[in-house]
């Protein structure tokens, strides 16, 4: 047991190892172990290219034959761009599969393990279970729901503010904050912020490196009922990333027309914006992750949607002051203190003296 | 130098085991060292006992002669309740003395130092300066500046909140912040909150560990321009702790009368109350440290004054949402992000899995 949880951190590490390069396809890493020695590894690093456990396979050759196979995702068992994992698997002669997690999809989760007991394999299901579900959180939350994987950026005063009282907030957070806050736009497919923030801070809302633009540019997305955004704003004018506008039909037509023909993609409501049509019609549309960068309305209605799964924070070590200055989450709020949504899995990290970085995942009821 | 700072470092060590016991005096700590051996070692315990150079000084007994001594404050040169320290160094025969830190006390800084040096003890002033102010970071405060050491302890929600919007906060944190804050007040003389605190929460504002009093009460410290403490309020009702009102002659002077019927001492300022009046007076009834336990009208005039030492903030791990729900520090607050004040020397720690603790210094401007 204890061998079992060795090897399969090594094939979570591996499956690591590709972050952020193998979108729409899950991180998995596979491990092949032969009388006791590693005889095999590999992960997944492209879309198209072969499998975890295929890479595996060829690095053992014959020693797979009687191995022990450690794979962070259930092998799959369909025809998919690449030959079903599940079969490779039986026919390398493989003798015991330790598996992390089953396939999210509920269409074929079980299948490969099914497959692999149907040939004699014998098959561990949930070795490292949770660490796996964690690595792949984004592809696991979109398989299941549809719907965008939401994290939910925040920077704040320690005493709870976004801005001061009259609105100035540049900058709250110190150099390494924000440049992970690109690192972060960078691993998302959209960002989303309300138009209140467009006419506040004109902000470009690209992925940064200094002044170098990374390869990947996350969708720019702006909630704007009325389409108040200006043509002059530089989401509009900046063709660096596409930007989509949720908008209603109370929106001034020659509005949106003039937008389209900017190069918008809109999306027109037929009532009031809902979070909740959002985030169907982003799934529909192919994002599998927001990062949601509002100021308190647009991050009170995704908090009152219970529609998000990870919240960043970053908490400056500055005090403002400022009674009625805004703070994070605005919204109705929750009325008391057992209502209020508790993260789990915290991490807490001080920047540079500067800024402490807290992260968790919301625990909605079911 | 190496060994300077390590037998430095055990005599902050030897003065911090003191810690909550020598008040109104300072922690010290003392070392001495012959012959590259520890001949000594001894640290102030209580008021009126033997400082720490004297208790070493016993231990070392002959092995004094020619000794080097290490002491985290510098040796008194006046009668006080004991004799001075520095004779007591020069009679021994201490060939050298490695001093943290001058007396903070402007009239006598520097005397020890000089009684040393025309006796021809080499003395080197300076290593682990940092730390030894620290250690008695609330002393020297007092002593130099005649006002209590002011810390502010804050309890929010992760977006900042210190209640609902409907004005409920019980509980923010979990038991072991509360805990930890029952500790904090055991180490005050005294603890502030304004009326509408009392007025809202009806707090007992005593140290308890459970449902156990603390042997050390602070003295409890209402702000109250119109008397509006109930008669009827546990801080009145309850004899566990003095309680102090400050209030102004706008209060009506039958509950003047009954509130000093009931023990209350009442300290009325001739206009509005001034957190600057209000730390004099504290300096001058002898309260040395000074725990604020606001809401965001009394955390914010502190804030305003610029008159806070120190911040305890515990942030705890959960999202309440609600725009216009009361945070940390209200008042004025300060109007863009470079007029903001910072926090040094933080510490930053996760407290079962529930609550952030952020601790700092601000940093005034001089």
């Amino acid at each position: 047991m204890e061998q079992d949880k060795r090897f399969m951190a090594l094939a979570l590490e591996l499956a690591r190892s590709a972050h952020g390069q193998t979108s729409p396809n899950p991180l998995v890493g596979a491990v092949l172990v032969s009388n006791g020695a590693v005889a095999g590894m590999g992960a997944h690093l492209r879309a198209g290219e072969p499998h975890a456990e295929v890479h595996a396979l060829r690095m053992a050759g014959e020693k797979a034959a009687g191995a022990t196979l450690y794979v962070t995702l259930e092998p799959c068992s369909h025809f998919g761009k690449t030959p079903p994992c599940a079969d490779a698997v039986v026919a390398a002669g493989i003798r015991r599969a330790v598996i992390a997690t089953l396939d999210p999809n509920p269409l074929v989760a079980g299948k490969g393990v099914e497959k692999l007991r149907a040939a004699g394999v014998e098959v561990l299901v949930g070795v490292g279970e949770a660490e796996a579900k964690r690595l792949n959180e984004v592809f696991f939350h979109y398989i299941t729901t549809k719907r965008p994987f939401v994290t939910v950026k925040t920077a704040s005063t320690l005493d709870g503010k976004i801005a001061s009282v009259t609105g100035h907030s540049r900058w709250i957070t110190g150099e390494r904050a924000r440049a992970e806050v690109h690192e972060l736009r960078r691993q998302h497919d959209a960002i989303l912020v309300g138009v209140g923030t467009v006419l506040a801070d004109d902000p470009l809302l690209t992925a940064r490196q200094g002044e170098q633009l990374y390869g990947r540019q996350p969708v720019r997305i702006v909630l704007d009922s009325e389409l108040r955004t200006p043509l002059a704003a530089r989401v509009i004018e900046n063709a660096d990333a596409p930007t989509w506008i949720f908008t209603t039909e109370a929106a001034p037509p020659e509005k949106r027309a003039a937008l389209a023909a900017k190069g918008v993609r809109l999306f027109v409501a037929s009532g009031q914006i809902s979070v909740e049509n959002v985030l169907d019609t982003l799934g529909e549309c192919g994002i599998t992750s927001l990062l949601v960068e509002g100021g308190q309305a647009v991050n009170g209605a995704f908090l009152q949607a219970r529609a998000i799964q990870k919240i960043v924070s970053y908490v400056s070590l500055k005090l403002i002051g400022g009674s009625g200055a805004p703070t994070p989450f605005g919204g109705p709020g929750f009325a008391t203190m057992d209502q209020t949504v508790r993260l789990a899995d915290a991490t807490v990290e001080l920047l540079d003296e500067q800024d402490v970085r807290i992260s968790g995942y919301p625990l909605w009821e079911k």
